[in-house]
């Protein structure tokens, strides 16, 4: 007698959306129905989607931000200060300080942070290519721009030490008490630096 | 001077993806970085898999179940037993059924269930189409195997009522205590179903 089990079509699906992190085979299983219920349009422009993600989208030989084209616009902008790089981990820390609109110069994104327990080291990122790039072009000011944690601090000083040479000035983001933050439940680390990191007051 | 924002590529997969359901912006943003960084295989694979979804599979025109052909297997299958028609809700409860390889006899699948509240009602669900088969071919044993909530409630004793002069027998699934449970934690309803569905011990 004939077990029926997933078309194999739909079997694939589920096999394919499982591959992304974050969705289990229950997750992907119930997308796939959802999938399979609504209009032909959304699988189809999801798909087309995918498919222009990649061939459309490259990675900017300079700065190696997420660009339709190469040098991407930034690296492009004769408007934008060519004295200052900010570095950052990932594409989208880039886009949250373009958000700010208070920035003007260039950018660096290094693809990820250093961690030597998790064996992210030196060559796993574009520090390399960073060096030689204020090698080339010495900067002002060279901004650290990497996430508040053990992984970034580590990333930081070293880029701050092999740029020490083409930078006049190196920084750092400030560290405190987040917008918004109730002191009261605001961790001992972030207490600290915002003690430490105090201004005079206006 | 240009502010730079996600490639137009990214933003529109970003898009898509957040209409699929349990998916917000942030996750869409995580996963299309996630498949910027992978092979360019597992966005064309996915890419593949959501154009054969709906190409490549259909609905059964017999019993609703999402197959590779019409009618399905199970339908087309002549050792299952055709006197007895198994009702759910939904594909998956029907291959939830047939994991258990104990019913061997025909299904109906609804899609969905009664609830007037949301606003599903007879129309929006397969039970003209169960009816009109029953009409044609009554059963020996109709299996109400829907949901064990109040909706399932509602529809079963919905079918139960339009199905009952084409079925000998119409039944449903027992209620009781899951495998596995604990006396303790389990609910009100389930245990007051587990006395009232008790039976003689072996």
């Amino acid at each position: 007698m004939a077990r029926m089990s997933l078309p194999a079509p739909v079997a694939r699906l589920i096999e394919e959306l499982s591959r992304l992190p974050g969705i289990g085979p229950r997750t992907a299983q119930r997308l796939a129905f959802y999938l399979l219920r609504s209009s032909p349009d959304l699988a189809r422009n999801l798909s087309a989607a995918l498919v222009n993600l990649r061939d459309q989208t490259v990675w900017c030989s300079r700065c190696f931000n997420l660009s339709e084209n190469d040098p991407c616009p930034i690296c492009q902008d004769p408007d934008r200060d060519q004295n200052r790089i900010c570095v950052v981990e990932e594409p989208l820390d880039l886009l949250a300080i373009e958000r700010t609109g208070l920035y003007a110069g260039l950018y660096h994104v290094l693809h990820g942070s250093l961690s030597p327990l998790e064996g992210r080291n030196v060559e796993d990122v574009k520090i390399a290519e960073l060096v030689e790039r204020l090698q080339a072009h010495p900067v002002a000011e060279l901004i650290l721009a990497m996430d508040a944690d053990h992984e970034g601090d580590t990333t930081a000083s070293y880029v701050a030490q092999v740029a020490a040479a083409h930078a006049s000035r190196i920084t750092r983001l400030a560290r405190g008490l987040p917008t918004g933050a109730d002191l009261e439940y605001a961790d001992e680390s972030t207490i600290a630096s915002a003690l430490q990191g105090r201004q005079d007051s206006a």
